[in-house]
């Protein structure tokens, strides 16, 4: 049985709560939160606490909270004996603690969309191989993909990441509001951006561009700009053509 | 029974071809392709030609084949009887035939892999109601998702689809690359590519933008641009952190 608390109260907290107590071979001892009332929907469940000092001593710390607050906290905590994985993509593990670790997992979560964990990359870091080998084993209970990754390697996945989730999602915005503007319903492309995620998980997705850019279509090109009236958009749309253009050596 | 005849030779042409083969209620009477070299895939299973006037009388000519190819094709065939309906997102309904139509499958076809043409949208136009039934009644044997969508509202779509699936594709290859450069696996962000399709599909995009740039972690922003070496990559990660600004109005 491995012993966790969580520090944190927030999505990927309640996520990776939710998950821990569905495991037979992991017990969540405490969830803290500074707020009290952030933490009214974990009582009834297991314990809470709002006091650093109230933690029991437990295996694994898990810390699920914002970025910047995360070495704050480990700070607080680094006299303690288990080992303190945060949570986040962007953080390098800390060195403060004796045992530090990283417990990063590799998806965009909703607060109300139940998470399937087994299908979500966990990757870890730890300060020792002792501590690795205890987050490898909680990793494992909940997921089918665990990955050791360095501090340098989040750095680059954390980014790509921007690219591959955050940024794809303003162009699916962009998408909707053009339909908007000509009483186009949405959900009409709804098939097109599943097939093209599909694709590009099954294939590199440097192997399947298409589009006007990659055929160097011009007519299309031209007629695209011209229909684009936000500025902004059209910034977009040229300089996402001229890189299209430019990996694939066409001319721009 | 809808007769039908395909024009063209390609992805789209053999995608069409094979759904509507699989359908009890259309028959496929001849494909087209000016080299008869690009047939060889049909013979055997279908008629096929490679010269306008053997083209049969049927109820509907679907063309299939480039966008600036398909005026020129309309062209030589205006005195027939039957609808002509291109497949094209970017090209208006022509009005040189008789029965002017539009067949515009929303998707984005690979030549290898099998569709599934019941959740892909058919956008159709016709140039008179007679038209528009006929196709209607052939979209339905292959689609349960049919939209009646004018010239002006397609070429909206169209844009539309360059931004969430040409544009996204790129992304996921930039996200490749980075990956690549630190010898992380891309498989990593599989899940997340996939869950950030399927969040835009189950809500409207603009409400579940996640990232850097909507919380407007300076720090982040800043260190990832810093690990950005390739210019154009930084181009595209500022100007979409700024329209992300823009359109929740966080500060530039």
């Amino acid at each position: 049985m491995i012993k966790v608390s969580i520090i944190g109260s927030g999505n990927v907290a309640t996520h990776f709560y939710k998950a821990f107590a569905e495991s037979d071979t992991v017990k969540v001892i405490q969830v803290y939160a500074r707020n009290d009332k952030n933490l009214k929907h974990f009582k009834g469940k297991t314990n809470t606490c709002s006091r650093l000092e109230d933690l029991e001593e437990v295996d694994v710390l898990i810390i699920a909270i914002k970025d910047d607050a995360v070495n704050g906290i480990i700070e607080k905590l680094k006299n303690r004996k288990e080992v303190i994985a945060h949570t986040s993509g962007s953080v390098p593990m800390s060195n403060l603690a004796s045992k530090n670790g990283v417990f990063y997992p590799l998806q965009t979560f909703s607060k109300d969309t139940a998470v399937d964990f087994e299908t979500i990359p966990l990757c870890l870091e730890a300060s020792d191989k002792e501590s690795y080998t205890v987050l490898e084993k909680l990793a494992s209970t909940i997921s089918d993909k665990v990955f050791p990754i360095s501090s340098e390697q989040r750095k680059s996945l954390h980014l790509s990441a921007v690219f591959v989730c955050n940024f794809t999602n303003h162009l699916y915005q962009i998408g909707e509001e053009l339909c908007k503007q000509n009483e186009v319903p949405f959900e009409i492309l709804h098939a097109l951006i599943t097939e093209t995620s599909r694709k590009a998980t099954e294939n590199s997705p440097k192997d399947v561009q298409t589009g006007p850019a990659i055929r160097n279509d011009e007519k299309t090109l031209a007629s695209h700009l011209n229909q684009l009236t936000n500025e902004k958009y059209s910034e977009i749309y040229k300089l996402l053509t001229q890189s299209i253009q430019t990996t694939y050596g066409k001319k721009l």
